[in-house]
């Protein structure tokens, strides 16, 4: 294909096209020091500008206060599950989580596994995981409650966070941070890969904060401490350097070209509209999430067979709409609507559903 | 600057200008795929194909043969200083280490922190760190032999690896990986951060020979167990895709433009011979390693004065040689020659330092 493509894929997902041309003019010569960025020295005063100004505009665009810390780790959301619990447990006091499915349980399987007194305040497993639960009992003795924001797989999404009365909060949200206005301070811990909403995959963004710094045990491993990370300013080994430089380039077009964290809610929240308020006014798809519920990012349908499943995502690809298949562990199709899937590629999938419609209905 | 420099930085490192000009090209529609490498999906079949192609091609350079296994994990030799006792400590078998400086001492602490039974079985801190020990004895009931075959911040390089009769050779290869010929067959394990030899930061890779697989103990946390990679070919979750890519790049650069890894090594020996000859000629420079001990990879170099050091890492940049500091723990300066680095390079180099030991000398 020599044109690019509309990509709705779960993440890595679609970056703007403004960010991948600068990391392409930039990439034999990166701001005048006559090297790639990927031939920089973690330890240049560039590279430490590059760093300290992803750091300042993720600051800046959630609104952070100066109790919290921005670091960059590495290994995806799958590490923070076990580096949540062995750097945030307290003695004596159990952890709590809450199972919204596939993501979420298994941060609640590496809690378990390290031996940790996990408690599952609630869970949506019982409706095949098509809500989000509300009103369940919080101890307030909990070391901390962990929650999964938005659920890629089954395209639900916290509509706003539960009341934890000074138990930290601690969140999963690889695949909606940076899509929507939220108050951080509940949030002792917020993580999250980049590859959905925040740059490439390779780097992990974790927001801490500074008195949960307090309960970290001397003994643990240094790569897995979080201490490590903030006293270094993420620069305790090398970085990978080439991510973070991704990610400034992104929170840089979020600022300065969609104009801060209101605006691009409001761009989301019209993407979906337009893909559900369709999904809505038909019968040949359907959308089996709890409306409040539904994710703004991961949009999930079924079509009447599973053949009809497969041939439309085969046919999607061919019109150049790529990344429509669901994930392996619940079959369907999926429509992933992060921040740079613009309104343009909905209206042309919603284009493509409808002509798929009138063939096949 | 609008040229390029030469970069002798320690890592990350210069990378092969085609390699450079290969992702450029591809960034915003790689391969016929219609998207940049950065937004493809690493459960697709061409993110899928370029990391077996990877895999194969480090296969093919190192002659593993089919008892190793190759995966690609994330946060560098430090978290590897945690991971390799995690998984390959036998129980009531002592780890054996030699301590040859900064990394090799920070492998050791890891090990050390995690409560086992660490031997440190020779050391050449007595000289500070400027010679490989050798002739040391190793007990047969070690559960390893750790190493560090080349030590970027002293300048001191194994010349041969150590005969370990049947106790399984552990190695942190970072700094020299893919820079020479040498048999694999002794190694349970060899582990090293891309960042020099192989490609940008951000991805590490690590070579597990069969057998080590049966050590490891089943309750370690998912993301620290190097069987989670083996068995998922590295997708257990999202790799760092684009650091893999450039891996692969490189690896198809060192195959098919340089030629194989006897080839490459026959140029690594070239521009040491052309620095090490012009230091070992004159007094202006000082090299302080034991001569057969010396890395190719880094050269490291004294002048009369820390001042005069100064002078000439400033005056070199300013004549487009970047990256030739000394390491912060160390001083003094140093010129790293990985692969990427070219004779034309090198030879500069020392028309550089030649003109500045006559101007200052």
């Amino acid at each position: 294909m020599e044109e690019r493509v509309f990509t709705f894929n779960p993440g890595p997902a679609a970056l703007p096209l403004p960010v991948l041309k600068r990391v392409q003019e930039e990439m034999l010569n990166c701001r005048g020091t006559g090297m790639s960025i990927l031939e920089m020295s973690h330890r240049s005063k560039e590279f430490e500008s590059i760093l300290n100004d992803a750091v300042a505009r993720i600051k800046r665009i959630l609104k952070l206060g100066e109790e919290f810390d921005v670091v960059f780790t590495q290994s995806g959301a799958s590490l923070q599950f076990t580096m949540v619990p062995m750097n945030f447990a307290q003695d004596g006091k159990p952890l709590g989580y809450v199972d919204t499915g596939y993501w979420a349980s298994k941060a609640i399987k590496e809690a378990k596994n390290l031996g940790k007194d996990v408690r599952v305040l609630a869970s949506s497993a019982d409706k095949e995981y098509t809500y989000i639960p509300k009103n369940f009992a919080i101890d307030p003795g909990l070391s901390y409650l962990h929650i999964t924001s938005n659920n890629t797989i089954r395209g639900t999404q916290w509509p706003s966070f539960p009341n934890v009365e000074g138990v930290p909060l601690v969140a999963d949200m690889s695949s909606d941070i940076f899509s929507r206005v939220f108050d951080p301070k509940p949030f002792g811990c917020i993580y999250a890969g980049a590859q959905k909403n925040a740059g490439p995959a390779g780097v992990t963004i974790v927001i801490i904060r500074k008195d949960m710094l307090e309960r970290i045990p001397q003994s643990l491993p240094t790569m897995l401490k979080y201490s490590t990370f903030v006293e270094s300013n993420s620069l305790y080994n090398t970085p990978p350097c080439f991510a973070i430089y991704v990610v400034d380039l992104v929170m840089e077009w979020l600022e300065e070209t969609i104009g801060g964290l209101a605006k691009m809610e409001e761009i989301n929240r019209k993407k979906a509209q337009i893909l559900y308020g369709y999904i809505d006014s038909q019968d040949f798809y359907r959308n089996p999430v709890r409306p409040e519920d539904r994710s703004k990012m991961n949009v999930i349908f079924r079509l009447p067979s599973e053949e009809l499943e497969n041939q439309f995502v085969q046919e999607a690809k061919k019109a150049g709409l790529v990344g429509l298949k669901g994930h392996r562990a619940v079959g369907g199709c999926r429509a992933s609507l992060y921040n740079a899937v613009t309104i343009e590629a909905v209206e042309t999938l919603v284009d493509f559903m409808k002509d798929f419609a009138r063939k096949n209905g």
